[in-house]
This record gives C-alpha cells, structure tokens and sequence, in this order.
C-alpha cells in the first residue's frame, strides 16, 4: 500500500502520492485520526469545503486473509461535531488494498455537478455523473457496475447524503448478491461525500494481485493460524453461531439481559422477540430459499450473511442483520420480519443509516406520528425522506435533530448519535463508551455485550476499565481492517496480530507495540474532539437516562462522573 | 427588595425566604448568575426538571427612577446550552420591585397541567390555567387583566412556549396598550417556563408603594440629575432621536455602514429601505392616528415606544422595533411596514422571538419555502408554528435548527442564537461580541453599532478591546435594570449609577466596586459556559462568514483568533 491518492473536488484533479513515513504505520482508523489532526481544523464545518473524507483500508487489505478487508472511511462528522470512522465490509477495502491505495484523500467541494471517482491500475479519474443525482444506491450501483463490470467494488450515496442529511451513509457492494448491501452508516459520512460533490468510488481491481508481504514465513504461518482458529471455533466456525445465524444471535442474550431497545428505548424486553430473533430469521430465510452462510468479503471463512427474500424467493435485502432488527423492529415494536426487511431496504436505497433512522422514528413515534407497531406507518415516514419534504429532512437529520424538533426528552443518543441496540441502562459498560468514545454511541467502539457472563452488566462499578479496554480491541481492529467477528483469536493472543503485521510489512513490533498504537488512535481522536471543543462535560448521556428506571431490570444509568472520567484518562 | 419567592413547580408550592447574604448585592442578571452557578448542574438538560427559570428585577426596580425598570429572565437556555439572561421592558420588573420581590426562582416540573402564578401584597398562590392552555399570549393576557384587574403587569408565554419551541420568548405587558407588547425573547427562555407549566405571572402591585431608599438625600439628587440629563440631552430627550422614532433610528446609519441584515444576511444595504426605515415609521403611524413617544414602563422620561396601527387606525402591534424591521423586513425583502407588522403581531402572539422567527425565516426563504420578498409566504410559514406542524416546529426551535434541516450553510447564528440586525462582517465588534458573550449572538450583550463614528467597523483590530467594554456596559445595565437607552448619562459619570445604588442600598461603593461588580457578572456566566462545555473552540461564528464577503463593502469576518481569546481573558 504504496500510494496517497488525493481527490482534489474544488478542481476535480487527482493525484498519486508517496506516503510519507509519518503515516506509514497508520491504517483505516488510526490513518484516518493521524491525517485529519494534521491537516484539518476541528472546528471547521464538516459539511463545508475545510473537512477532508477519507477512505482508509485496514493494515491487512488486499491479503489473502479471512475477514480482514474492511474499509475505514472517515472526516469531522456532521452528526457528533467530532472526529468519525465508520468501517464496512464487502469488497471495496479488499480491492484497495490490491491496488495499492492507503488512503483516498478527499479535499474540497465541487463547483456543482456531481462526480464518480473511478480507480484501476492504470489509474485515477474522475467522471462526471450529473445523470445519476439523486439516484438511490440499488441503482446507481447497478449502472455503474453494468458500466464498468461486475467485478469491480463500488462505494455510493444515496439522496440522502447528497441532501446533506446527517444520518446518511456511504454503502458499499458485498460479495455475495451484488447489491448495496453493506454500509459505512454512522457519523453522516454520507453527508460528508456528497458535499464534496462525489456520488460514488468505482474500484476495479483487474489485473492485480495481492500486496507482497516482507516476511512470507512469518506472514503464511500467522495467517494460517489465524485461519484455522477461527475455523475450528465453536463460535465462528461452521457449526457456530455466527455463521448459522449473523450478528441477529445476539438478540436473545440482548432480551434476556433486559437491554434490548424496545418502545423507543422505553423497555428493555420485547413481547414480539421470537417473531424476529435469530431462530426465526434463520427459519424464514431457509424456508424461502433467501441464503444464509454468505460472506461479504472475499475469503472470509465465517460467512454470516444473509440474503432476506419475500414469500415468492425475491430478495428483499441483504444482509439483514441485528442492530436494525433491534432498532426498526422491537424499538418500533413492529414484529414482523418482512415490514423490518422492507424499511431496512428502504434505507439503504436512501443511503441512511438503519440505526439513526430507528432511533429516530422511535422517538416520531412518541411524539405522535405513528403508532407503535404499524410498519406501514414507518414506512410513509422514511418515504418522506426521499421525498426531501421537511419532516423527510427532520428524520434523515436523526435522532437528535428528530428529538429536538418534536420535544421529546427521550431521545436515545451520545454525542449527537443514536444509541445502537443496546440499553444503557441494562448493560451499563455501553453506557459508558457511548458517553466518553470519541466515536459517540457505536456499536463497534467497544460493546461490553460479549462481557455479560463475566461482569453483571447492571453493575456501574468498574465500567470504565472494561469500556477502555474495550475501545482498545475496537481501535485494533479498525486499523487493521479487521472484523469484529473474527477478534477471538486475537484477543486470546494479541501476538498473533504482530506476527501478521510484522509479516506484512517487517516492522520487528512487539505486542507493547501494538497497544502502545491503539492508544495513540483514541488519544490522537481524543486530541481532535478537545480541539473541535469537546470537554468532559460532554462524556454524558441524556440526563433522562439517569433518572427514568428502564423496566424489567428498573435500573437507571448509575455510572458516576468519576468513573466515567476514568475510563480514556490514562492513556 | 427582601424576599425571593420559590415556585416549587413539582410540588405546586410557593414559598417565601429572606435573601442571604451571598445574593443581597445581585440584581437582573447577576442575581440569576449567582444563583444557578450555586444551585443548578450546567450539564442539566435545560428542558428537563434540574433546570432553574428565575425572574430578578434590577437592583432599582420599584423606584420613581427612570428606565430601571427591566425585569430580566434567565436559566440554562435550551437554545444556546448555556446560561441566558433575556431582559423585558413593560410594567411587571417595576410591580416587583415594588413587592419587594428580588426573584422568583422557579423550579421542578409540574406533573401536569398548565398554571398561573399569582402575586400580591397578600402572598402569592399558583392557580391551575387548564383553560388556557395553548392559548396566544393577546387572548391569555386579556383574560387575565379581565380577572385580575387592568392595574396588574401580566407575564405571559404564548403556544411556542408550551410546545418547548427553543425560539419561545416570555411577553409583558406595557404602559402604553395593556398588551404583550414586549417580550424577553431571546434564547428560549419561554420553552422553559412552558416546561415547567408555567403559563402566567401576575403582578399585582395594588397597595404597594416604592421601597424605602437608604440614604433619601443621596438618592434624591442623583436620580433627579439622572433625569435632568435624560431630558436635555439631544438624543434622550423630546426632540431626539429615540423618543421620535425609537430604536429604528438605527436603520439609516446600519445600511449606510452595509451592515443590515438583507436577503438572509447575503447582503448589508436593502434598496427597499426608505420603505421601512425611522422616518418612513413615524410618518405612517402619525399619519394613520397611532401613536408615537409612549413609554413601555412607569416613569420613564425617554418614551420610545409606539403603537403601530392599519390604515383604519385600529392597532397592529406595539411596540413595532429595529430588531423586527431589519429581521423580518429587509433580512425576508419585504419593504412594506404592514406585512411586517402582522408578522410581528403574529410571533408575539405565538409567544416566539422576532429576531430568531425573521433569521429561520430568511433561512427557509433561502432554501425555497418561499420567496424573499412575499409577506403572504412568511405569514404562511409562521401560521405552521401555531399549528404545532412539523415545519411550524422548526422554524419555532430557531435559525440553526431550519438551517440544519434544510441543509444551508448560510445560518446566521453564534452560539445556536441567530444573529441581531447587524451583519458582523460590516460591524465587526458585534462579530465578538455574538462570538464570546456568553449570551451568544445579542443585540443587547455588547453592540457595537453605538461606537461606529469613532472606531472604523470594518477594522478587526481591537474589536476585543471595545466589545469587553461593551460587555461590561451590558452587565451594569443588565444587573441595575436600565435601559440601553438611557445609559449615556451613566457611561459618561459611571459615579451617577454608584451614587444611585449607595443611595438605594447604603452599600459605600465606589466606581471600582462597580466595575468588579460588572467584571464579576461576566466570569460567572463563563464558569457556568464552561461547566456546561464550552470552550474556547466556541467563540466562532460560522465558517461561512470567514469565507463570503459581504456587499457592498466586501468584507469577510477577518478577526483573528488571538483577537478573539483576548475579548474577556482577563476579567
């Protein structure tokens, strides 16, 4: 991974930069966090031509390596008002990786006009795609890959992020159905790319092969350790849960905890939960003829996909996974499969994010728009969004702005985000990242869900050395590029990760090494949020959340202020 | 001024305690400075039931003094998230003070239900209002008067309030018509009275008289050399310029200087103007048989206020101001003083500020909702916040709220708080102001419109140096009660106000006294600003207005950052 390529949209130029050696060691995440405190100031309007998106892949892209082709995109967020990666699958960060590219760099905004940025090994170009505005993802996709070929990876808004709507995200094709079904959702990424002017990345990768690695020794023994283990687990291997089932195995430890998000956040069980559960998407999808065991990036050996289909065997989404299902389905009380497939397609269409959108009808909910537990009624709210009318604008602005407008005070969210599905108030050590990561609430920067038979997740005490050591697997990964599912290995031995960097690219680290570049990532994101003006007074959730019991556990969100400021202080 | 009268509003009881010592010598703004500092979370949700509405005439309420009457209105604003003090002319700071009330500080939530307070010589009782709930504050006002008696001073907050809409001001009536004609508009200080379920306060002064003064000698002869400078001064006085055409005076040298606010802040000099201005006002209303030179509170010799009339001679609104004029006349293009008398009258009936109304205004006009220049598509767009509508509840939660629905980057507001009628690229000490007073983007914090002959309004050098200075003017004004206007003889013999205190109060204070007294007033509301999480990275106005000169003059916001740090560091 050789080369910086600079997407500059004010004059719509391109160019291939050496990576100087102040990065060399910084991948997706930790690029990401390194570049923007170097040359953005945080204070500047993320949707304005000052901020800089980025498109990172992992350390290990473009290997031949299970579940480690994720790509880290990233810039000021316009949803938290700080620093934001948001990674996703599918095959654009393994394809990047094969061509060589760290990072897309991209400064400025568009005159007007709306462009597609398409890369090959013969080069960077950018074209322009005034026919395809306002085009949703399933679309746009689908033209662009007729037009340069089914084999490429590509990266698109939908209308949403050319609206400038904070909960927009960017989607990217996955390798099993060639369809936007994946999608870097948090933070308004989306936003970001389409105030820039860019509606789209093309990546074709034919006609090269995977990056040389420095130690091939090093490099073929680590990898196939790595693969082995998460073959032979009982977890990630074929017998496991995560391949027979997908991120949706968690909701019923979500439910029985009492943490799962249910009449906006209201509730933390759902009466309806074994309509929607695992057992029951699994049974669908297979009695339908939808897939299940699909993966999303080539090589990957879990393969938790899914291909969501209709009665009649048409696929409705993929892959239908579980925070939406939590979000869209109990957090709405609705109950039923094909209503939740529907809204999470429509939301990919859109280009926004399924959780700040749940969250947000959530709270609509409350406030009157539609009843709880009639999907069609959250299916007209999210039609406005396309429609770009200002209640559309109000929801695809998110949770907060949603909230706000409406006068609600249960309004589910950390620093601007949406809650992901997981109740503070019922596993507390979320609480806890959702208030102090510079990610704001995010399921992927440090979810204490995988800790609940170890540590009481009613417990407030100690929260913050769990969240921090947490957000410290987070960080690896994120720089990585690899996949939350695949951490077991790792986290039993962080070693084993040394051994495939130092194969890859002969650097001698050490495991000290290792953590030492994890907390230089939350420090350096840390860094930025300070100077776009955050303080400790923001490490908070909404106070309701500190008062109002959550039923059935009645417990309230008890962590203090001492612990809370503990968790990210001794980096 | 001996009791602060306690509404616990969770419990619906009043309560009345002696001032201690700490509060004895805070009035206005400074009382409610103190008292939050000492008795509220910063971080607290300002809509939620930890915040605090206190309601603290000035020190010289209740005296045969002119112009210090003010009554100011503070809590944590839900509009800007830090503290907020919002000042009301009008008669009910004067009966307060003639109740010898200091404050009343409001706290807790009611359950349900909306109520009255009720003041008088004989104690004071909440009063359930269920029945006029939603009501505008004209009808609310009148029922009341009708109840209580014409003689009492009415509080009110209007549907805008009761709905939490963060643009929601609190209205008082005035001397002149027994009408809401003047409100504490800024910051949303209506949305918390409304979240509290307070809907009125009525002031009943009958069988009060002024309070006993300490020293009658000392106070005798400064507040009658106060008056004799009010009188005879060339602007104060009959022949001058505040008491013929009041505050709109200022819109001839605003658009001379390109500084008034024209087609949403795009432009700083409205060809309509001559349609709108100080002369044009007078005439009409003296032409059509309304009224011009009345006084808002008892005693005041200035008398700047009018009543506004159709062509039918039958009332409009009153008091028709600046602020309004430039808001929502040449902000929106619309020259014609009819139309923007029925939007006033229409904001002030909703109980929403002008100023925040015309900015959200400009903002949606920019973006499409209608045209600059229609008064029909404004009055239609205002007509949505009565109707509670989606679109009513955004353009009723303030200009940043519109603007970052509707996706545009030109939202003229600092702090969350739109801009006042003074573009700050052409008056660029009311940029630093708006940048750092911790009441955000104020017409009233520290303007700088005053200062234009003797210090060049585009030039950024030194603008932190004058508005410090005019800061401090604003706390004294703000703690005392006075008028903006009546300030000349003060600002000229600072000595003249300690006279009138000692005399008041026997407290022996000299100039200096004052002047920390004033210093003092600004640290608390930074240390409350901070404790709520604003930092320096605050003290900015949009990027936009760094970058987009203004015409005609062409200026960009250019004050440097070091300017800007060193507007209040050293207080």
């Amino acid at each position: 991974m050789s080369t910086i390529l600079h997407v500059h949209m004010t004059e719509r130029s391109v160019q291939q930069l050496d990576v100087d050696s102040r990065l060399e060691k910084h991948g997706g995440r930790s690029f990401i966090a390194r570049y923007l405190l170097d040359h953005i100031d945080p204070r500047c309007n993320a949707l304005g031509p000052k901020n800089i998106l980025i498109l990172a892949p992992g350390l290990l892209a473009g290997l031949p390596l299970s579940s480690t082709g994720r790509l880290s995109i990233g810039a000021k967020s316009p949803l938290t008002g700080g620093i934001k990666e948001a990674n996703v699958g599918g095959t654009p960060g393994d394809k990047l990786g094969r061509l060589g590219i760290k990072a897309i760099v991209v400064s400025g905004k568009a005159p007007e006009g709306i462009y597609i940025l398409h890369l090959s090994k013969d080069g960077a170009e950018l074209v322009d795609s005034g026919e395809m505005a306002k085009l949703g993802t399933y679309e746009t996709t689908a033209r662009l890959l007729e037009k340069y070929g089914g084999h490429c990876g590509v990266l698109v808004i939908g209308p949403a992020g050319e609206m400038g709507l904070r909960g927009a995200g960017i989607s990217a094709t996955e390798d099993l159905e060639n369809v936007p079904g994946r999608m870097a959702a948090r933070g308004g990424l989306g936003a970001v790319m389409g105030s820039k002017g860019l509606k789209a990345v093309v990546v074709d990768d034919a006609g090269t092969s995977a990056p040389a690695v420095c130690d091939e020794e090093l490099f073929r023994q680590a990898s196939r350790r790595f693969a082995k283990e998460l073959i032979e687990s009982p977890k990630t291997g074929k017998e496991g849960s995560m391949h027979r089932f997908g991120t949706v195995a968690i909701m019923g430890p979500v439910n029985d905890i009492g943490a799962l998000p249910t009449r906006n956040f209201s509730r933390g069980q759902f009466e309806g939960v074994a309509n929607i559960n695992a057992e029951k998407l699994r049974e669908t999808i297979l009695e339908r003829g939808g897939k299940i065991g699909q993966r999303c990036m080539p090589g990957c050996v879990i393969q938790c996909s899914n291909i969501y289909v209709d009665e009649q065997g048409v696929p409705i989404v993929s892959t239908l996974q579980y925070e939406t299902l939590a979000l869209m389905g109990s957090n709405l009380e609705i109950d039923n499969l094909d209503e939740i497939a529907m809204l999470n397609r429509m939301c990919n269409d859109f280009g926004v994010d399924s959780i700040e959108m749940g969250a947000a009808l959530g709270v609509a909910m409350e406030a009157g728009l539609a009843e709880f537990g009639d999907g069609e009624g959250a299916r007209k709210l999210l039609e406005e969004i396309g429609k770009g009318s200002v209640l559309g604008r109000m929801l695809g602005n998110g949770a907060e702005t949603t909230g706000r407008i409406l006068g609600m005070e249960r309004t589910p969210v950390a620093r601007g985000q949406a809650f992901p599905g997981y109740d503070p108030r019922a596993l507390k050590g979320n609480g806890v990242t959702y208030a102090t990561s510079a990610m704001g609430a995010d399921h992927t920067a440090g979810n204490a869900i995988g800790t609940r038979n170890t540590k009481d997740p009613l417990d407030p005490e100690g929260t913050g050395d769990l969240s921090r050591g947490l957000q410290r697997v987070a960080a690896m990964l994120d720089m990585t590029g690899l996949c939350l599912f695949a951490r077991p290995p790792i986290v039993a031995d962080p070693d084993l990760m040394v051994q495939l960097l130092n194969g890859r690219y002969g650097w001698g680290w050490t495991v000290e090494d290792l953590v030492e570049a994890e907390d230089e990532l939350l420090r350096m994101e840390r860094e930025f949020n300070v100077m776009a003006g955050f303080t400790p007074a923001h490490d908070r959730l909404p106070e309701i959340f500190y008062r109002e019991p959550l039923p059935p556990t009645e417990g309230v969100f008890d962590v203090t202020d001492e612990e809370m400021a503990s968790t990210l202080k001794d980096l």
